[in-house]
């Protein structure tokens, strides 16, 4: 369905041809009329409605077919906006977007995902207003606000259930509190079903394909969308791939389950294996102190790339533990592409999607031919994009 | 969705209505507007409709509420019949349903699925025609064939993607040929998603929930089952759980995959360590050239059972990988439920119940209550049920 699930299941007409307006950027009546299977009539009545609400606009003439030349129409992206909040472990990271996704401000500030909420969240909001401001955009214009964060949350009550980033967060009603300081809707989502949604709605994906998503941030999350509905599960907390355990033998992690895949190749894991490797912590300045996990993990991913052999060796080995999980999620979900995202694939993608793509082709079957990977680079994030093999003839 | 997702995924009202009496055994046609949101009078055409086709019986009043009592239809279970074909590695087992889903009639034989297919197609065929004499079932009332296998397939044209039972098999039109041989429908699925299904469509699970299937007869599968709809994934080859890593520095697999579930918990698996542990081979009176795997796995599977103490090692180490496995299924579908299906499990189902049920209560922060299992016997085969916390407190 060429719609965003993130708003709605079983989309309103209006949003439908809102939606494949947006998706084609220009399209013509009649094509709305085939690609729905709604009336002619009925499309212009849709969309005179969305033109009278200034969502759309006349765009020219379409290429003649033989009769007349059609009128073209295409979304005006400045009609409505949008705010993404990102909650991390250290950062916090906020953007306002148009209506086509197109990103008009952004801001990112630490320290306070570490405080309790009663005073972290008038202070996202002070930073919205500031940020909207910057960017003269009119509030009325703003539709609401899209919170993403890690870990298991209550998303129809937008409530976390993780004593993360403090106790405090715990339990506290987040969307609830903070749609209340704003006078704005606020949905809560997971970050990285999040991710795989949005690779989905910027086309960066087949619409009719099934793809899981890794998201690698300071922890490892995913995502999974089929044919352009992302998988939820009983509680909308699935694809937890950064605690599915990848050694039956490992070690213990505080989530309770054992070999855990976040501890062998998250980025904590790497600048703890970085400090343990004689000398490699001197060459690169690591700081066993470093507040902020992610820029020492970029110094180790950055030597990487350089060709240091110790830092290479340890972003390999990330790697083949990640490979291992994405296996795993080619042969339960049966996904014909996975996508790396997330600012931890950012710096030493090539070798994370290389190696990734080699332990999918080595350890899958495949009989389906193997779709190529492309490489984009949008809102500030590096990121690749593959196909995996499907487990198509694994014999079992 | 009150239906059989295994014959369509958007039910016709025929189909929703006839499925509801089914499961609820009788029930009034005002209970069936209710149930289903449609008029009174669409009810009752529906349900003369039915009537006229011989798949509906009225059957005395219910119980007044006030008004006049009302009348109560039931399935009229003779009406119509299926036939359900297993095909395992060594066994092939022929059932006959009903239309309520009780079985009327059951054979099974070894060897065929060794055969080409040329050659077992048509012996297979003789077996249903002669079981269909036997329990005195008109052919005209057999609405189709499901045929189960393992391993991957292309459902959609019906055929095996693997070189098993034999290389023969592999890309053999198999429903096509059977069906042109029986001049019935014939449709393939995964033998895994079938049984995940199967606890739907006879009430063992709530229809509302999100569940898991393992399901172990000589190899190990799975299937995912939301809200009463089986998940695909791109080629309906999802949820092969028994080809998920457990070991990342484990041994190499046939299928490509390094650890794989099934070569440490699977049937194959506790013979091979059976025969390894010094005297039990004896005790147990194993052969090591046993042609049938299961009756060498069921023996160490009752020593286990009667308390021998190297088999019941050896079973509870095997329930422990498959723990690892349910726990990965658990945080990456979000499931709610586990169910524990297929031959293999029933010899030694305490066992494995327990240990597994362990394992994921340990493994597994929840925050949801835990949801007791439950215990039936049903068409033959012992199962157990049980509830799997969810992953909803996880720390990542």
């Amino acid at each position: 369905m060429a719609t965003s699930p993130i708003w709605a299941s079983r989309p309103k007409t209006r949003g439908l041809v809102l939606d494949l307006i947006r998706s084609a950027r220009t399209i013509t009546r009649i094509e709305l009329a085939e690609a729905t299977g709604l009336t002619g009539a009925t499309i212009s009545e849709v969309v005179r409605e969305l033109m009278g609400d200034g969502l759309v606009v006349e765009a020219g003439r379409g290429a003649p077919t033989g009769g007349k030349p059609r009128t073209l129409v295409q979304l005006n992206p400045l009609a409505r906006y949008s705010v993404g909040i990102q909650l991390e472990r250290n950062t916090c990271v906020i953007v306002v977007v148009d209506l086509a996704g197109r990103q008009v401000a952004r801001t990112s500030f630490q320290g306070v995902a570490t405080m309790p909420p009663e005073q972290a969240l008038p202070l996202v909001a002070s930073q919205i207003d500031a940020l909207l401001a910057t960017a003269a955009v009119d509030r009325d214009r703003v539709l609401g606000v899209g919170l993403v964060s890690y870990g298991p949350q209550d998303r129809r009550v937008g409530v976390l259930l993780t004593p993360q980033p403090t106790g405090k967060w715990l339990d506290y009603p987040v969307a609830r509190r903070l749609a209340e300081i704003l006078e704005l809707p606020v949905l809560l989502d997971n970050d990285a079903a999040a991710a795989a949604i949005g690779e989905y709605w910027m086309g960066a994906v087949d619409p009719r394909s099934t793809y899981g998503c890794i998201y690698m941030a300071t922890g490892i999350g995913g995502g999974v969308v089929v044919a352009g509905e992302v998988y939820r599960g009983s509680s909308s907390n699935s694809v937890e791939i950064g605690h599915i355990s990848i050694d039956v033998n490992g070690d213990e992690c505080p989530c309770g389950n054992i070999g855990c895949l976040e501890n062998y190749a998250g980025p904590s894991a790497l600048v703890r294996q970085a400090l343990a490797t004689p000398g490699l912590a001197q060459r690169l300045a690591l700081d066993p102190a470093g507040a902020d996990l992610l820029t020492e993990f970029a110094r180790v991913a950055a030597a990487a790339n350089a060709g240091d052999p110790d830092a290479r060796g340890l972003v390999e080995q990330s790697a083949r533990y990640l490979g291992s999980a994405a296996v795993t999620m080619t042969g339960l979900f049966d996904v014909d592409t996975i996508v790396l995202a997330g600012p931890s694939f950012a710096v030493a993608s090539s070798i994370y999607q290389a190696v990734i793509q080699q332990e999918v082709d080595r350890r899958t079957f495949a009989r389906r031919p193997i779709r190529c990977g492309s490489y984009r680079r949008s809102t500030g994030r590096t990121r690749r994009r593959w196909a995996g093999r499907p487990s198509s003839c694994r014999a079992s």
